[in-house]
């Protein structure tokens, strides 16, 4: 038998996502959202939401770019404070020492340190409610050659990906292996 | 140095949802997504990305209501057949030995073997490219009692959901506990 739990932002599991974008006056600027995912394939798009009160909003509003930062396990201190603290007090790269650097691609700075970096510019902007949905198509991904597999995308096992748990509001690494996708469940 | 490997529909990591919507027959019908998540948190809704020539389209289209349904590892053989086959072909509930439950507070139908559903009514439909967007808003969660946590939400620790990862086509399940969010990254 199935309780009711009520109406509720939880789904299992989020991605955790440090997304990069300018201010207006091109200080780089870095923050975390779990609301966030792939949302089309051709073309490759990426959609984050965020609240009109994040700095981020405005400079996403402002430039109509961003980047998608995917921290490995080893930065999760880090990636929990981008989420806290606030752009419009301090410049969060530097506080962290971390290091941004201009995407080629769109106006929006990545993460140095961090493997995997999708570069997106926005081409929809979808207002809900207390969130707002940016979609940006994918126009690049960058990653360090010593996180790709043999395929010559990113190794999943090497990327160390986390994901956040909105129900218990915490943060989980991945674990074992469980089978291949479009095969496991077919049938012979 | 980061390398280029063009423009993609990849993030780490994804999440696996069952999404259960009724035909324009009023048969159940199930499939699994990976582009979807949380998009707002107040009104909480959620979002899924679906091409247009899914027997779930037409469904969703049809009665602007649909479920998700979060599968834990011991489903994944099912997550994976119901993301192969199609409802056009099939009753997938049927073929599996799975249960559609109507939903009392939308017109969908949830799988009574998963242990977490959010039922969702259409709010938007955003088109995007080979993917349509839908954003549902949650109408209500309802989950077995036996996977809450002392907070009465659900415990991601026995709900077991696993992931998909698209740049290598597989499943992984979670790992170890790492942190409590807007915890680990605050200063002292």
């Amino acid at each position: 038998m199935k309780k009711s739990i009520g109406p509720r932002a939880i789904i299992q599991p989020n991605p955790v996502l440090i997304i990069g974008s300018y201010d207006q006056n091109g200080q780089a600027n870095i923050m975390t959202v779990a609301w966030g995912g792939i949302c089309c394939s051709k073309p490759p798009c990426a959609a984050i939401s965020l609240r009109q009160a994040t700095y981020t909003y405005g400079n996403i509003q402002h430039h109509k770019a961003f980047t998608i930062n995917i921290p490995s396990t080893s930065f999760v201190k880090e990636a929990d404070c981008v989420g806290i603290y606030s752009g419009k007090q301090e410049n969060k790269f530097e506080t962290l020492g971390l290091t941004p650097v201009k995407s080629d691609v769109v106006n929006a700075p990545y993460v140095k340190e961090l493997a995997v970096v999708l570069e997106c510019e926005v081409i929809k902007v979808v207002a809900i409610g207390l969130h707002t949905q940016f979609i940006g198509e994918i126009k690049d991904i960058k990653a360090d050659e010593s996180i790709l597999a043999e395929n010559g995308l990113p190794d999943i096992a090497k990327v160390q990906p986390f994901i956040y748990n909105s129900a218990g509001s915490d943060y989980y690494a991945l674990g074992d292996f469980l089978g291949k996708a479009y095969s496991v469940g077919r049938r012979k």
